[in-house]
């Protein structure tokens, strides 16, 4: 089979071998599958990666010496069944499924993996038991958005978000939008919303946004207190004579860029308590100023993936457009396409999702 | 009146004029101060304490060239009454009070600022709404714990411990001691403490720790992981097969060094989904690996301080020798004294607390 595959730190097409479903696995053909900024991370820093996730205690970490097929944001199509299925989803049934793949000595991240090939190639297998049906009128391309979106709801159920609190969104890349359409869902505002990118912050406002903010203009935070106003000002607590303006909500905020230094740009203009829901994915070291965290009583709350249940619920949403994710996807390229794909992400103005059709001409 | 004052970044002894009380402020004799380690720090790292504040947006942070006199964990006695005062508590009363001077226009913080003395002088001045009287029987050296151990019993709270969290406190200097009375107070138990500090291991053990570790000999983790075996084995979640060994406990860990590199260092062995306390004031810049945090979703709650409520309650807690601080302290010194112990307090082997009682031949 066809596939795109990160062998050398490069990405290359190449042909492998179909993968055999395992016990309680099915075949799959791949038909859309997103490219996630951490992919793209991957490739750039796949050592830092690697060594990361060694010294998180990962079972199975990548060996950078063999082929990976990255991929993990997919909607496929059911072929075969292996041994030992339930064959409760009948061959021909469009289905989403958590990135995993459950094995006896444990699981293995699909899109993350030597031992088992992810989104970018025609066919890969799955875990029958964590298989989703599409529901039917639902396009593939926007099932093959529920692992993205899914990141999103859970970034904001982690926020453990209270009535009065005011989220402020750093970053409009794809995990940045998919947490404003949680915050939406949630019924969070105003939501603001910051990216350099005009192009990003015109999808942030398709997504939900109440308020974009250019930070070469404006500093968020600038933004974010002039809209933070208390809903019902008896919520608002008493002040002190001397603290000058008004009163401004508890602050939430998503770091959704995942680069060196956003951080400490967040938290020394930060107002006390602000809690930081860190989503994005930072796979370098990062310098971070604890008196300023200690100062403001400051909390970081890192986050990654989403549980069974958020994954299944997304699913639900975007079929009942309740998250309109349509205005996301600025792309569709075929295997030979996915190494010009990487380069074409680099730049915010032109593309936010660009999907993998492995069968595309 | 006599002082030890810090100026020219050295601390010296000199004689300062007595300050005067103003609208709603005592004039007070300091009886007992402890030396915390925020004023080692604030000595040895002067700029970065003064640039770490600002940056924090506080409004009056101290400027070196001149003289402060440090000092924010006192008993005192009142001597006068200010202008407007209600003089509810009389001349010779003992007190003790958060270490904030409320003026109208803005707090100081009595201990570091340089408009006003903090305990190292033999004289301060003090908002009277602020004073709690000390419980006649409680000696003068224990209430004056009642700051740092305040801090214990905030960092705790801050924490939202639940039935089933296993605490980990990382540090046992006058903090770490301070964490773990808190958390025997609440009965989070078992209690794992780790030090290289033979001494500070006992102390640990003196103060309600149950298993004390030397991180020299035994990853902290390892005895951590050893001991945060579930209560109730009903309450331990069903693992998938492939996790090896026993379930633990949720992770709670209490951050009391404040030097760099210790944040790095809980994080990468930490179990998925550790909470992490910083309660050790680290005035230095620091790396962390968000990788680390996001792959594992852990979580850092910085704090500082306490509220008036848990000052209050520190105080009737070690008088009802609920909290039992007699253990912490291990040297008394004057005015002139005090450079010396700054010394003695690099050594975790002589010293926890030293009370400097300014009035002392």
């Amino acid at each position: 089979m066809r596939a795109a595959v990160m062998r050398n730190r490069q990405l290359v097409v190449a042909d492998l071998p179909r993968p055999e479903p395992g016990p309680g696995e099915v075949l799959v053909k791949t038909l859309a599958c997103g490219i996630c900024g951490s992919d793209l991370h991957a490739l750039r820093h796949a050592d830092r990666f690697v060594e990361a996730s060694r010294r998180a205690g990962s079972a199975f970490t990548m060996d950078l010496a063999r082929d990976v097929v990255m991929g993990h944001e997919f909607c496929a199509e059911i072929v075969d069944h292996g041994p030992a299925t339930a064959r409760t989803l009948r061959a021909g049934t469009r289905v989403c499924s958590r990135p995993s793949l459950i094995r006896a000595d444990g699981p293995r991240t699909v899109g993350y993996s030597n031992d088992t090939p992810g989104g970018y190639a025609e066919y890969m297998r799955l875990t029958e038991a964590l298989l989703l049906p599409v529901p039917d009128g639902l396009p593939t391309e926007l099932a093959a958005l529920t692992e993205p979106m899914a990141v999103g709801l859970h970034a904001v159920a982690k926020a453990r978000l209270e009535a009065d609190d005011a989220p402020l969104v750093i970053g409009c890349g794809p995990v940045g939008l998919a947490v404003i359409a949680a915050l939406r869902l949630q019924g969070a505002r105003p939501i603001v919303a910051a990216d350099f990118s005009p192009r990003r912050r015109e999808l942030a406002v398709a997504m939900g946004a109440d308020v974009v903010v250019d930070p070469a203009a404006t500093a968020p935070w600038q933004s974010w207190r002039e809209t933070a106003v208390w809903r019902d000002p008896s919520h608002a607590p008493a002040l002190p004579p001397w603290i000058v303006g008004p009163a401004v909500r508890p602050a939430v905020v998503f770091e959704c860029v995942g680069v060196p230094g956003v951080l400490d740009q967040i938290m020394a203009p930060a107002p006390r308590g602000t809690r930081i829901v860190v989503v994005g994915v930072c796979m370098e070291p990062d310098t971070i100023y604890p008196m300023l965290g200690i100062s403001k009583e400051l909390s970081l709350q890192f986050v990654l993936g989403y549980t069974p249940g958020e994954f299944a619920a997304t699913l639900g949403h975007i079929a009942a457009r309740r998250i309109e994710t349509t205005p996301l996807i600025t792309g569709r390229v075929g295997v030979e396409g996915v190494a010009g794909a990487f380069e074409a992400l680099a730049s915010p103005e032109r593309h936010a999702k660009i999907l993998v059709e492995p069968w595309r001409a």
